[in-house]
């Protein structure tokens, strides 16, 4: 079969950036606004009101941090985290143990409490931890994990969390627009998501919502936050109040999330949600017609992000390289020890749609077999 | 007179972001690719020896940081510094104060050698305080004051860093496309500068360059770098050898500033600095002729960011808001001391245009005089 002629535009189905809608390339490419502008400021007050919506939160500071997701990952250790706090991870997958990581570089004394990949946390193994630990500021998890695909359930991680009067921080990456995240009514301190994916917008932007507890704590620090680029206080002067410059803020992308976020709220989160659900189903029933078997354990999988083994004797690279390459279409390799393994197939915002994976599944069935 | 109907695209002569060409509007609209597509690392090392080129230097690790310009020098403070290390910084305007107050931030012991405003840095007190100091580990001062206006010529500040041993640090966020660096003929150890000002691309990226004498100091660290997403070595190993995965980077504005920085090589860098010069004499010599006086001290005057005394008994935010209501013209205020006293009026890379200059004045002498 001979190759398209590059460039042509991709069908993303990987772990992220998913496609973007045309509504919102078109926000993007206007030309920008200064950072001070009155207009500018409007359309940041809606893109807050609609991000609360969708992260279910009442908490005044709810906005995009200028970054990627690991930018909003970063930015709640640098602030929540004073060296020598004892911090307890949840680590079932990839991004769990970058969370134990990025906690240490911040001077934390962390407690991991693994899961296998592919088995969300073990609420008992949690609350073990937490109490063999020393006296918690804070307690983290992943909703959504990239690298395996698996829902982690908040709420009894949340109740562990309240039980020992620790900060409940979530990432939230892969779920946010995708799945209900719910931050009030699991009682989350902080979370953080990632614009490109279930969000349907262009990467550069964390969304990210922080508690007046846990604002109050970071007010009450004894110690500076190291990161001046991230620290809360002065982003919130930005956002709020006066206004104070603290850095010119990517206006093209802001612009594009506030319009990314007003199509959520027009197609409404439920709506949204289901729709995930539906061609996540739709994709897992058709591998699995084909004999491609799921990775993460039923009754935890992630309708954004689905992972499945790779079959026996089939050539990771070459498939996805045929994808690509014939078809136009991106999904996903394996992380860490399942490199090779699985695939990792993204259904996330504009992306999950009935025809991209129809068109994935006779894609695959055609290099697989064609 | 009445006010235009909002929104309308905007002529940005402020101190960023500058108006952006519709070639580079253009290439950001466009549908995104995924972080490991082998068009997109192709861009990215087209990118990269365009940044070469205009960065002035053949330091490998030249890329763009995914953050605005203060998450470059952030950057470049995290990694160049270990706690308990002695820095040197120019402080001659209001970003030279946030290179001191983040050094701190990380640790260092820092030496502030001050200059009025309006002014450069003396070499003389430069070397005083260099020589009173323990050793140092760094030097660093802003090329480009945006606070102020003025021009810091690097040469004598090298020679001081390069008598003491130490790393030359250089924030040449409103210079980099607008006035020539030159970081290898200055013996710059790491320079950063923005993607909104004279590159005429939209906020959101750093471009920076290190030199292989800064990566070893980096590598032989006792510490590890406290932040994690501007850590250079897992950033540089995304962009070079295996794309390690680190983060999403963010797709649409590099594939915008790929276009900008071929824009700039076709106009060929020398013709793009002399027409920076020409318009920002048109304006200065424009707002003579009103009696506005210039703020930043002659001899020392950036073409890119022009400061103005505002005249007695006019009232500054009036003025800007009838520009940005009636013409669409953003100018810029003061920054903390300067705040109500000065204008800061940018002519920098597609906002570098005579028509706008000449609008500026219309505006400007309607607004004052009308």
């Amino acid at each position: 079969m001979s190759t398209l002629p590059l460039p042509f535009p991709r069908i993303l189905l990987g772990p992220g950036p998913s496609s973007v809608p045309p509504r919102v390339l078109e926000a993007l490419g206007r030309a920008p606004l200064g950072y001070l502008d009155p207009e500018l400021f409007e359309a940041l007050t809606e893109l807050q009101a609609n991000l609360r919506t969708v992260f279910g939160t009442t908490n005044d500071f709810t906005l995009a941090l200028t970054g990627t997701g690991m930018a909003g990952m970063e930015s709640c250790l640098a602030n929540l985290i004073e060296p020598g706090d004892e911090v307890l991870i949840g680590v079932h997958g990839f991004f769990g143990g970058r969370m134990a990581e990025i906690a240490g570089r911040y001077g934390a004394k962390v407690h991991r409490v693994e899961a296998e990949w592919g088995q969300p946390l073990d609420p008992v193994k949690v609350q073990e931890a937490a109490s063999a630990a020393g006296k918690l500021k804070l307690v983290g998890c992943v909703h959504a994990e990239t690298s395996t695909g698996v829902l982690q359930p908040l709420g009894p991680i949340s109740e562990i969390a309240k039980a020992h009067d620790a900060l409940f921080l979530v990432d939230a990456v892969t779920s946010l627009g995708g799945h209900p995240v719910e931050v009030d009514e699991h009682g989350v301190d902080a979370c953080y998501s990632a614009s490109q994916k279930c969000m349907g917008c262009p990467p550069g932007l964390a969304p990210i919502t922080v508690s007046e507890r846990a604002l109050d704590v970071v007010a009450a620090r004894k110690s500076t936050v190291t990161s001046w680029y991230y620290d809360w206080k002065l982003i919130g002067n930005y956002w709020h109040g006066d206004h104070m410059y603290h850095h010119t803020v990517p206006v093209n992308l802001l612009v594009a999330l506030q319009e990314s976020l007003r199509m959520i709220v027009e197609e409404t989160p439920a709506a949204r949600y289901e729709r995930h659900r539906e061609v996540s189903e739709q994709l897992m029933s058709g591998l699995a017609k084909m004999g491609i078997r799921p990775f993460a354990q039923e009754g935890y999988r992630l309708n954004t992000l689905n992972s499945a083994w790779i079959p026996d004797g089939v050539d990771d690279i070459a498939v996805r390289k045929a994808l690509l390459t014939q078809y136009g279409l991106e999904i996903g390799g394996g992380l860490g020890a399942l490199k090779g393994k699985v695939w990792r197939i993204g259904t996330m915002g504009e992306s999950a749609q009935v025809r991209h994976v129809a068109l994935l599944l006779a894609a695959l069935w055609g290099t697989l077999h064609g």
